[in-house]
């Protein structure tokens, strides 16, 4: 145990502190959303009346619960991706309003389905709709969300767009079955677990991204780049998340610390440990996440162990090689407003606490 | 109890024997589905192979679950209705086949999640997807061919039909979700009933048969046509379905037969029932299906009391009206095999034992 592994930095690590004390040494303010939020504040506003207006039905249940979720406030990062690239295209229509809004519905149906399979109670700090109302209208409801995402796209009359979002959504539903048959898989390759997170996250941050290069119709080499932008960004915000999940606090986070442990969920930070682990400590991720053996205590014995093995800082660094990736991509945009505010909520991605 | 109501046949009642005497006394064969099946069979093969075609996924699981359904062979009721009109509107193309595998998904799509919230263990015969694999496959699997089915319509590329089926999938979730908040509510109305079954039933069946006419641009007329022939066997459909719950042989159904009894949904058959129930009867009602407290001899009581009120009878009356109001609605038609396929196809609806 604690044997010291070539290359490997085994100190204890608070996964935060570094990316704090490197904005102190190079003197810049911490990145943040604000940049991202302040370009398309009006734009969101209106996504935000069409979100309200396209989750009415003559079925009450329906606005209920979807206003639920979407009430919860998450951070609404992926229509602020359609909003800011179309921005970056110099896009001057109106039509990434309502895919902005459509973007959303598929990743609220997203969401609804995840904690449906998750059996979550708790999401952006409040009680989930399946821990309120109950798994049955969670998913009916999410289907309903997914459908009404689609008439969206058809109102706006684009086949291209169409066939990005249905592929895209294809895509999510894949990743997520195979996130399924990966989990309380210790063996689980890190290739493997790429390809789930690329496929349930970065897909819809591609897609949402792309978005606006479609709508200004500027061409495949455009489309690409914020393609490859949100798809780095998207698995940079996947492997903070999976990082959050063991180093945050809860009520900053908005969700219950642990839950993907609890739910025996493999992902990088404990394959990064698994795979520089003594015999005893795999015996223990085995025992947690394979035979779902777990009592109370043994969760601060995984992160205890998950800081033994560098595994926190491990997955930050991976996250932060990432977001460098999708700041990258923006290099065949012309320098301004809109290209720093996407760079920055790139950066922001893997220095957030929540 | 047992009190005999004004213009009301309380004899007891065999749902199937009023039919099969009606057939003698005019000398007809008793309808079947074989000459819908004829007429579409060399189509629906080609259905089949791009239904096993586009199940097709990187992620094994996804074959597998939903080939499981898929295989379990349903009907395909609903794609023979898409490649039946699209015949009876003489469409010469082949856009009708990929359009009826898309019906299909969205309706095995509905099914997956159906199961999950309806908790079933046996459909068509078999295991349902949930007791095999869980109900968290089923979810994401049913997430995945309704996305596949979108990608269907976006390669056929035609607005018009993306339009009908979007929204219906629409209507479908709200049909679903307006379903569980009329169970386990005996003061649920008739009208609200028909509202369920005519969003979670019949709106597929309508765009299914509503599709022919727009694939052959046949115009509104012949459009509306179609919509309110699907519409009306749909209605019927579920009217037997709902009757079948209390009255098929279980070998036949291929389900168990008391589900939606056991569930606690309220269909015709026991609005009819619970509408003519003495105050001791309503008190059944309430304790099974309200209350939700049943004891094994219950299923058996309900039978009973359905038979007392004349409530299948009168259920099966309904649908026949329906099935006759689908047959009436072809009449633009000029009479052929394929009006006449249909026309059999809705009068099968009503005396199915399966």
């Amino acid at each position: 145990m604690g044997r010291s592994l070539p290359g490997t930095a085994q100190k204890q690590e608070n996964p935060v502190t570094p990316a704090m004390e490197a904005d102190r040494q190079h003197g810049q303010a911490k990145p943040t959303l604000q940049p991202l939020a302040s370009l398309v504040r009006s734009d969101l506003d209106r996504v935000n009346r069409v979100i309200v207006e396209r989750m009415k039905s003559p079925v009450a249940l329906i606005p209920q619960l979807a206003g639920h979720l979407v009430s919860a406030g998450g951070k609404r990062l992926r229509p602020m991706l359609t909003l800011a690239s179309a921005r970056l295209c110099g896009y001057a229509g109106d039509r990434h309003i309502a895919l902005a809004a459509a973007v959303e519905f598929i990743h609220t149906a997203t969401l609804l389905h995840d904690d449906v399979v998750d059996d979550s109670d708790l999401r952006r700090g409040r009680d989930t709709a399946n821990a309120l109302w109950g798994n049955k209208p969670a998913v009916l409801v999410g289907d309903f969300l997914f459908s009404r995402s689609f008439e969206l796209m058809v109102e706006d009359g684009s086949l291209r767009v169409l066939e990005i979002l249905s592929r895209t959504a294809s895509v999510i539903a894949e990743g997520e079955v195979l996130q399924l048959t990966t989990a309380n898989d210790t063996g689980t390759t890190e290739a493997a677990y790429l390809d789930v997170i690329g496929a349930k996250t970065a897909a819809l941050f591609a897609a949402a991204s792309r978005l606006g290069a479609v709508l200004a119709e500027r061409g495949a080499e455009q489309e690409e780049a914020l393609d490859r932008f949100g798809r780095n960004l998207g698995l940079a915000y996947q492997l903070i998340d999976d990082m959050l999940d063991f180093s945050a606090q809860e009520s900053e986070l908005g969700k219950s610390v642990g839950d993907d442990f609890r739910d025996g969920k493999i992902t990088l930070p404990v394959l990064i440990a698994f795979a520089r682990a003594d015999r005893e400590e795999r015996a223990f991720w085995r025992r947690t996440l394979e035979e779902r053996d777990q009592a109370p205590e043994d969760l601060d014995r995984a992160i205890l162990l998950l800081q033994r093995r560098g595994a926190l800082a491990e997955t930050l660094a991976r996250a932060r090689f990432y977001a460098g990736a999708a700041i990258d991509a923006l290099a065949c945009f012309a320098d301004g407003a809109e290209r720093r505010a996407l760079a920055e909520a790139a950066a922001f991605a893997t220095e957030r606490a929540f």
